[in-house]
């Protein structure tokens, strides 16, 4: 059995990795921590796991936790997340981060958008970003990966093709995304107020949002050109799921026939991302870890739609297909159907 | 023009009487404060309201307050209310107390439910409870009104003609309420977390919520004996509104048309009381001041049904609807339709 | 491997009965069967199985369906459900019924509820009522088990201790129950109509639901003699979940613990129900197959509350545990966690 | 009194118009029709209306309908609509056109995209387009007026001033909306059946939208040349409400606060239309006739942010702000705040 300890587990993604993780054959949750909620039971918290899961939180005390873990799942927030990482790691753990510690590719990036600290700048930029459709065989021998963002992932898999095979103007991309309200976290504050955002659909962060960064560099690995997109992510009033509408300019004339015959080559062994003819919905991949993605022409315009449920495939989902992958088992253990 | 000036005014119900008082022929409203937004436009608070209202939030002066108004609307809490109170009184102001400081019968019941502390412990039991439809004639006159609470509303109208007539047992009432979260005010805290509430119901405070006492009471006055309720309410996945479903045991055999009529008898002449034939729906009256009723018969027990619009019915067009019948107004006023 | 044909796939708990098949290490789902959508793939209908089950819909010839499958589910309305399970019987196979066909004691009782017609009158009251949690023993033999109502398995579920032991009198018991929108169905129709029942709460079918008998019938078993609920549906706007608040009158004083205690004590050894302190949510077993049950004392009265996933352990995951129990396997298998 | 009819009153806008009607001090609701529902009390289908409005439906006959009418708001659905409107026109009486059967400036583009058959189409593209910011002049004298299409009223506001002064590209214009499901109307279909589309996001009809054409036209009278959109409609799972997010190529660089100006000065004089520092979000104007825009730029790009209520702005609210101009009333009446 692969022990698995999850630190932060009082989040939202936490909570999802652990009801994956429950019916997974080969893993065993070990240890679950919180600085704050220390001793309590996990299902004083997590009610949903009322007789499912019997360990309390536990502050996270590196020898203790290293000692009945082989994999750890950090879910804690960046900067926290690096200096537990690095801790297991040289304790001969391996690492799912789920912050953006080490998703960046270079410190000067990250340090711009998520502030001047680091706790272990040498090995930003080293680290594989764990999208397995993309990265797989680097994601296989890792002691760490980054697990993307939810965001991220719902941009980069339509995009990734088209850039790559020099389809679509490498900049000027519009990534239009619409996110349930859980990818805002479980601390409750007044834009998350129930009558607050129920009812109600704003952008936020328009050209601000730390995921731009994210998505501009993992493309431009695609690319092997620099990529700018112009990022707008907005709350929508619904627990879960992102659909982004992504807006690129053909380098040549292209029909939607090729658009979905160049995505469905790219993803056709591919088991979570499915190429889809009509317009996919949130519900469509709702608790699920599957990508829909579909393309339409509109005036020259490409125009790329995707659905990823952002606590599965944007966060937890991702990760237990990373272990899947790290721990040479078939990569949809647990998560699939 | 009638000068109002309403206290915790950053709150939902101030907004929604904000709103209905910004429609009001005869009523410009001349201060709103907030100890904690002083100095703030009021609509860098409630965006809704941007060029509409233009004044600031002040903190609760007194006497500079007192200046400029005639009427106070208090929306501020329980015990703070009544502290404010007194002193506008004390200044020649009319009082409209959106808090349960003055509804109850008697200074003990108080403080078993709301604790030791009421700074004006003289008047308790003695203010008229702001219900026009059953206390129409003291609240022409009075200089203080108790406005009523949104549960105790939606129970009492249609339980007062029942309990009068001696038509249903007082004992053992069964009160099932449903509200929307509006009604938990506008405080951030985890169980009005977006992703807490949403898509799920549950019940709170069963047999112990703050308006169990305030429906026995009220409506003991139109029974003549004591009335005890079993109060159960739940928190809905939606933004305003309250259902109840109310269980009484008839004294001798009736039948769905009688307890109708008597209803449409009691309230034939009540502009917000609406007597109908099929089951109401909480959305038929969202928005309004109205309260739709309607009654069935089930194995011998009168089920009563009730719906309002809990932060205008059950607060804030309340408060409009008693400041209607202070001033000599036609009580529907801004308020209908 | 049991080959599971599934009738009426279209629907709801169809979908849902697939989602969980599909991870059951011993089923494969053979056919799924929809007179209108005969020919069609299964994901044009269900979007969220696309990539995950190859099938489409055929009409439900019996003699085909039969040579492929075990075991089937059918999630027929009432009336076509019995006629085919008369079918599939007849050709050896065993049969969950999802419809209410073969619930109730008695024909007569039958035909006041659901109409005069009924195609299989020999069996209705000879049939296992498919709630393993009273009636395990029967169902492991059984060809044909009747799936209990959403409702119901709600309502019984806690009430069945109490009767059992006499600790409540048997009439005037009062289930006020509150469902999200799925359990109306896929039919599109102005009642849910998302504009019509978003944002709104409503009461409906009040004292003429047919899942008052059911309830009735099964309680009596319990009971010794007859039992009468008063039940009120509410339509709530959420996907999911019934919370049940029931209401009985001691026969004798109880506390709360001690009611507690005989809750825990009869589902000490059940895997999905689960007796907890805290007021439960629909949203600590949404997408799960638990009943989560806790009880109140308000003024003498017994108050209980119980939240289950309407889909799930109110139709799908039930006829799985059913399914579980018939052929053998731990009861869990699939389900849990 | 200003005695207004309404044609096709079923709707929701139609319902909307009641609603803002009743609070008009120089207007009586004289007639509202409906062939399917004649003779049944408008209430009847709207619960809302319930004691405040005292009409039946009735069929359409013009005759009847022109003797006890000064101005008819049709809310029928384009063809059925020009046809009526011809007639009214005919018998002397002015004319709100809630359909597309008048918005456009030619009769070819009508067909491409509404089919064959205009039963005017000798005034296509000589009627005023009800939107006052921009019209207001030719609306006053007007006897016919095309009201707005609610996506359109949400781009256009936002782009005009931009177009107008050419400081932005007017091809590859991204305009990405987003609705509530009322945009959908009142008649159940499975899409917007409530298990379909709550909690869920989906785009639809990408570049085939009608209201593509519409945005198109209007907007190259400001720009002077020909526009062009890429329209992108999304449905959210709220009741009202549009959200557009708009991309533009400025022509040349430009910054935050020079686009806000713009917007700020243009707009300056407008009762409805309110330029916001921080980004608007849909609730800010829900039941209101207001509209909120935001700009930033984001890498060069100028990203427009509108919000508008889809049944009141885009709608309802528009048609009585558009009758106010016809009648040479203060364009707020029954509509401000």
């Amino acid at each position: 059995m692969i022990r698995v300890g999850i630190l932060g587990a009082t989040g939202y993604t936490a909570l999802e990795a652990i009801k994956i993780l429950l019916r997974h054959p080969s893993v065993e949750i070990t240890a679950v921590t919180s600085r704050q909620e220390a001793g309590e039971p996990i299902a004083s918290i997590h009610r949903s796991l009322t007789g499912r899961l019997d360990l309390a939180f536990e502050a996270s005390d590196i020898e203790t936790i290293a000692a009945k873990t082989d994999v750890i799942f950090s879910c804690l927030p960046h900067g926290a997340s690096a200096e537990q990482a690095v801790a297991f790691l040289r304790a001969g753990k391996r690492v799912v981060d789920f912050s953006a510690d080490y998703r960046l590719d270079d410190l000067d990036t990250f340090r711009q958008w998520y502030g001047d600290h680091h706790p272990d700048p040498d090995r930003v930029g080293k680290v594989v970003y764990g999208l397995p459709e993309l990265f797989r065989d680097r994601i296989a021998s890792a002691d760490l990966v980054a697990n993307p963002g939810c965001y991220p992932t719902s941009a980069i898999l339509p995009l990734a093709p088209f850039l790559r095979h020099g389809w679509v103007e490498p900049r000027g991309l519009v990534v239009d995304s619409k996110s349930g309200v859980s990818g805002a976290g479980r601390t409750a504050k007044l834009p998350f107020h129930y009558p607050e955002c129920n009812e109600s659909l704003s952008a936020y962060a328009v050209g601000t949002h730390r995921h731009m960064p994210e998505i501009d560099q993992i493309l431009r690995r695609h690319a092997g050109v620099e990529v700018e997109t112009i990022f707008t992510p907005h709350l929508t009033p619904m627990d879960r799921g992102i659909l982004s509408t992504i807006y690129a300019q053909p380098t040549r004339p292209i029909d939607q026939s090729a658009a979905l015959e160049l995505l469905q080559r790219t993803y056709r062994d591919e088991p979570f991302v499915r190429i889809v003819e009509q317009l996919p919905a949130t519900k469509d991949v709702a608790f699920t870890n599957a990508c829909h993605i579909s393309a339409r022409i509109v005036r020259g315009r490409l125009v790329l739609i995707s659905v990823i449920d952002n606590l599965i495939k944007g966060a937890a989902g991702a990760a237990v297909q990373n272990l899947n992958c790290m721990f040479g088992l078939p990569e949809t253990t647990a998560l699939f159907p």
